[in-house]
């Protein structure tokens, strides 16, 4: 296994990422570098009022240290008192037009290390997309992107990571999926570190074709007030999601994360109201009848 | 101790409460009845697009089982194959104009009981102001109006209080509270169930008197776009406090409480934006170098 190979692909992941978004979108995207006191740091890419996207970042981060935090290894006592490293870019891109989803990626290496012991490591990651007005089109392009993308590396991966991405992004306290899924994978060490590590490029490296012909075929569908109001309460949703079930998100708020660099993932604009529910028959109750539910689309 | 009191207080402060603001505003509370197929139920009255208030709610909940939650008996084993009952009333109330404060105030009480054993209970509660532009004046009307009520009580326990609220509603991830506090306690048995039910109510029947004058006095403060922008800014705070630190809420999220009823307490319209910061020596600015940090206010 060769970590050195790790970042190089995150960064240049991220800024070849950044390219594609800001031809896209026409405005370019605050660069953000930041260190952290106890070791590593990151760049966060954020774009806010572009021309296309409302609010949303790239987010590579690179956070070491010389101890294993306690927290991280109640599960994995193997892991106490090594050195670690972390990984990663994350990418969440929020649309002002609200027939264009929402999408998340996310990629991630770990690695911990000491004397005279193997190291420890696994990847994680998977995209997800979150729409507000649902097209069965978009839906299967993007779950087919996600199937390629995973067919080279065994034939029941793709649906086993779609699965576990249904579950993962999920509201408890709604009874609701977060949007239609894509796939989620962690912990994952399986076939050794060269086939994780391309399984993990792969994922990273088909976001762009992934989401951006979705947003490229419904960026000009004209919209009005109404639909503006139904994506700021749905995206209530995705503040709920991200704030109370997402691991990762909650423990980099508990443990000293760069908060405004996870708080990136939030929307720009949020509604919230008692008990509303979409008219019977509208273009919003058949987000929830049709599209929030875990279904295959390929 | 009698705990048939408790119901018939809990109800009847709802209702007193909710007399008031609907004077206040001039619009009725919506008023919503729910049972909790486990034992219980609740009233929870809402208001949205008040004539002042833009929205918020004063619930009243009375939950119930034959047995405690594993959850909650985990740090409190004697507690565990005991009946238990928890009767409360919350309150959060979002004014529209962004120079009246949010003010939220709780009052709870729990009993757990078994056969041939003395009940365990306590009481819990307190109240808080979160303003988006801060008066000293109202600061002082509102911790002078929680000073007098626990003044009966004990020499010390406003000061003791008014610390655990400060610590209480603080936003580790941003190393800022939450607003300008209050007064905050939990897991209150000491002087006894009278003691504690009449400190209860104390708390629960000055609320009225602490908040409204206060948004009498700024309810007609004109506004614009800014304020509004930058109450929609601070709202992100409340959503994130509420969402990732407050135990009440995260509880009944993860536990199956009645979900709309808890998120009564989120803002109708909040916003998110990378790294801001208010103009140096703005009325922003001023929230967070006079207003944002614990002080003797009175």
């Amino acid at each position: 296994m060769d970590t050195a190979l790790l970042k190089p692909y995150f960064t240049g992941l991220q800024d070849r990422i950044v390219d594609s978004l800001e031809k896209f979108d026409g405005k370019q995207f605050r660069r953000d570098e930041w260190t952290r006191p106890a070791g590593g740091g990151g760049v966060t890419r954020v774009i806010e009022e572009g021309n296309f996207f409302e609010r949303g970042g790239v987010a590579f981060s690179h956070v070491m240290g010389e101890n294993m935090p306690l927290s991280a290894t109640a599960h994995r006592p193997e892991l106490a008192g090594r050195r670690f490293e972390a990984l990663g870019v994350s990418l969440v891109l929020h649309p002002r037009n609200p027939y264009c989803p929402t999408v998340h990626m996310n990629v991630r290496s770990f690695v911990a290390e000491k004397e005279n012991a193997d190291p420890v490591w696994w990847f994680g990651g998977g995209m997800d997309l979150t729409p507000c007005y649902g097209f069965e089109e978009d839906a299967r392009h993007f779950h087919q992107a996600c199937k390629s993308t995973l067919a080279p590396f065994g034939a029941d991966v793709h649906q086993r990571y779609k699965k576990w991405c249904d579950d993962y992004f999920f509201l408890k306290h709604r009874n609701e999926p977060r949007g239609i899924g894509g796939v989620f994978y962690d912990d994952l060490n399986e076939g050794g570190f060269e086939r994780c590590f391309a399984l993990t490029r792969a994922v990273g490296d088909s976001l762009v074709d992934a989401y951006l012909p979705i947003v490229e075929r419904r960026k000009d569908v004209p919209y009005g007030e109404r639909e503006r109001d139904f994506q700021a309460y749905r995206r209530g949703r995705y503040v709920e999601f991200n704030l109370v079930w997402d691991r990762g998100t909650l423990f980099g708020l508990q443990s000293g994360g760069r908060t405004e660099s996870i708080l990136m993932s939030l929307p720009p604009v949020v509604k919230w109201r008692y008990d509303w529910h979409p008219e019977p028959g509208s273009a919003e109750e058949k987000l929830y009848t049709e599209f929030l539910k875990p279904r295959d689309w390929v």
